[in-house]
């Protein structure tokens, strides 16, 4: 089982950290791709090794796309690569699991049109507004999209991301 | 299943966190316990709210002790209370997890003697001192006691702690 992180500096550094952990608790091989070699870096200090370039990531690579919050994806949704990993994710039906700011990448992408998802409060507006079905709920799980507010959700978040995940396995 | 976290301000924030919600993803209800009521800070500016004071926490409400690192430990080790029920939790053979500077609480209880454990590299010297078997691995079980190095351990940390719940529902 392969995962991948989209991320960038200033990342919510419990947002990543989390499913980064618990994945790799599961034996996944996880990679965190972002724009510039080297490590980003959560608002929190945490820094985390880019294991891949951006420019460099195959979506076929993987089994499940994680878009974490913070303030990371203002950067990362103005990056056309992201934006057709992530419609790439979509396409196949794989999951695709974003949290806080992390729907700010789908919006960009234009997958949020008649989604069933969530996001963080402020992001409700421009979620709405790309035609998104906002849930107020601690997960939202659409199909292969699986989506949650606030770090406080991580536990809800998780859980359907593994469900997904071993549902696939079977 | 109920999980209790015994820490103070300064923990580890990852240690405590990861800990944290992937206990709550499987359902445990987690208290989080410290010497003052309202909230703890961790080295990284999370806070955590503390659901119990540690005077009034009893260890048979629990099935699971977990020592978070960082900078609380210093402060936890000198509490009478903590250490008591860190003994508790060993006489009643329950598991207790302890992650980086988190085993300073069990060498000030006299628990670490004879026992193969390993912690953070600047604490093996007062490891060995108190007579523990240290070694140098991502997570150490011996019976009860499971214990990791540091942050980049707490996926092998957590799926011992997972194993050895899961051992105690069959």
């Amino acid at each position: 089982m392969r995962a991948l992180i989209i991320s960038a500096d200033n990342f919510e550094d419990s947002e990543l950290l989390v499913p980064y952990y618990r994945l790799q608790e599961e034996g996944a091989v996880v990679d965190v791709a972002s724009m510039k070699p080297g490590s980003i870096k959560g608002k929190h200090g945490y820094e985390v090794k880019v294991t891949k370039l951006l420019k460099d990531v195959t979506a076929g690579d993987y089994d499940i796309l994680i878009l974490p919050g913070g303030k990371a994806p203002e950067a990362v949704r103005k990056e056309k690569k992201a934006l057709d990993l992530a419609r790439s994710f979509f396409e196949k039906n794989k999951p695709v699991a974003a949290i806080c700011h992390g729907g700010q990448t789908l919006i960009s992408a234009g997958l949020v049109k008649d989604r069933r998802v969530t996001c963080y409060k402020s992001v409700v507006p421009e979620m709405k507004e790309a035609g998104a079905l906002y849930e107020d709920a601690d997960v939202v799980v659409d199909n292969n999209l699986i989506s949650s507010r606030q770090p406080a959700d991580l536990p809800a978040f998780m859980r359907e991301i593994m469900k997904k995940l071993k549902f696939k396995k079977t």
